[in-house]
């Protein structure tokens, strides 16, 4: 997309800010880790948004950056420990810390990244600074408990889509809106502008993690993405809650056949859940969430009382992010 | 000690401020093994050092109580996580996180408690924040690399002493120095007066530790404390690395034996190796070595320039601290 243009410019400036935190001093076993699953890289969807609230606000970008990247450092935090937790094998096409290394120097290596992080959050002489890291810890803390909720969830026998909202909120969620928040609280922007962000960030995220989980199963297989990841997983994700909620009483039996069935492929069993979802029409509604909580977060965007060009962009690349087949 | 009443005052408000981290909110599978580790307390030796030093540089000390907090928070933190990696099943006399609750709990936790130290780093309104944050994580970072060290140990061969120095200054001596620094910073005190008292917390860290690889053979065993435990583990402490250091080939090749013989019994190791030890004096060559580093310290804490009489209480509790049995 050609309005997109904006974007590669954010990248270039993250990834430069980025390559700073990829030198491998002494200990090298720790520092070796950190360095691999920074350079893989991944989207990095949150210090974008940091970026684009910082312009939305009307703030220097470079004002802002080391922020963008505490919070890019954080989720990578999550990442390695949350692999860990989730005995992933490979995490970006690439194989997991604690496989390619050991336990260890995964559990050291994302210690030692949370902690990067918050060097990050206070390498400047900004003002506002308390605000930001007291927001920054309440962000934090909340993710950890979308971690132990979801952890909670592969024990439990029936999730409720309430349920199942609040944890991705949690989990997912607050961060993005605090990557929102964290621009607003620079900029000084009014405390009803900063919320209104913080909330439009919180739908989004909501939105992020439902189309994540439709695109697990219903995306474009064509860029050597693996379909079905979550269900050879057993992960009750937001197509498994759907399909629980609208199947009928022989649905349900078929369902729980299949996830019980230790005698078919990993193959069989992601074709036979696709069929039944099909019927159950669970991709539509799915995509009814998706959209209920976009048209929330856009009532939040509306509320933000600046100039309405200049939330341009910010609109285009949630709708990006909403319409991606990937 | 009557002179040593004045710890007991500071416990007391520690273990006040403390109870407000017991709270177990939900999840609770997340805080429960929070609440636990933080219950089963230990000395609070690192909050107390922080409201020795707010006291020699004349800070009240409900002002300086939440950065205590923070150290001790941030120390339960690391035994969390070191205990995972250590694979120890005992801590306090308790059985450890991983073992009572499971991996992943003890990974979420221990990261919960590191950003709650964070939390309580910056509960209040005080000036020179940056520059406290800026310490914490400069030794929050130096902690993990000393872990780093500690478990490279474990897969070589022989170790010096001053690599085995350099290791405990990381992991175990620049947190009690910022222990003394954090009061210092606040109390906006000297530079000079800053670093000394700085490293009179290092030097004295460095004591600690190599009293307690000590008395884990030689101390008292009558308070019920189990001896040894780190020649089980084959650790190469203090101990082990000064019988390399003096002992002749015979009882290097004896020393070598006893580690390497898997036909005795744990009770038989550490007796072998206690008499071992004793002919090689190994016992008093190490407390030389901590008379060597209680100098250093004192040596900077002459440097401290505060009346005579405000370092009566530091002096006390160090010397507690080196002449203590258990």
């Amino acid at each position: 997309m050609q309005e997109l243009n904006f974007i590669e410019k954010y990248i270039k400036l993250i990834s430069k800010e980025m390559d700073k935190e990829l030198i491998i001093h002494d200990p090298k076993e720790l520092y070796e880790p950190i360095s691999y699953i920074l350079k893989i890289g991944g989207k990095r969807l949150r210090p974008i948004l940091v970026l684009l609230s910082a312009e939305l606000f009307n703030l220097n970008l470079k004002t802002i950056l080391n922020k963008a990247i505490a919070v890019e450092l954080f989720h990578n935090f999550t990442l390695i420990h949350d692999d860990i937790m989730d005995n992933a094998p490979i995490r970006r096409n690439h194989v997991t810390i604690h496989n390619k290394w050991n336990l260890n120097a995964a559990i050291l290596s994302g210690d030692a990244v949370l902690i990067k992080a918050y060097s990050s959050l206070i390498s400047d002489n900004l003002d506002y600074s308390k605000s930001v890291i007291e927001s920054f810890n309440e962000t934090a803390l909340k993710v950890c408990e979308g971690q132990q909720l979801d952890m909670n969830f592969e024990s439990e026998d029936k999730i409720s889509l309430d349920k199942y909202i609040e944890m991705i909120k949690l989990k997912t969620a607050v961060l993005i809106g605090f990557c929102f928040k964290v621009s607003a609280i620079i900029s000084g922007t009014s405390l009803s502008n900063r919320n209104s962000i913080y909330n439009f960030g919180l739908f989004m995220g909501i939105c992020f993690q439902l189309k994540d989980d439709i695109l697990d199963l219903f995306g474009d297989e064509k860029f050597g993405k693996k379909i079905g990841g979550d269900i050879i997983s057993n992960k009750k994700t937001c197509l498994y809650i759907m399909a629980e909620k609208y199947s009928n009483l022989e649905q349900k039996k078929i369902l729980k056949n299949i996830y019980s069935n230790i005698n078919i492929t990993n193959e069989e069993k992601i074709n036979n859940v696709k069929i039944l979802y099909k019927k159950i029409k669970v991709e539509e509604n799915s995509n009814k969430l998706v959209q209920k909580y976009y048209n929330k977060a856009l009532i939040e965007l509306n509320k933000v009382s600046v100039e309405n060009s200049r939330k341009l962009k910010v609109k285009l690349f949630f709708d990006q992010i909403i319409n991606r087949k990937i």
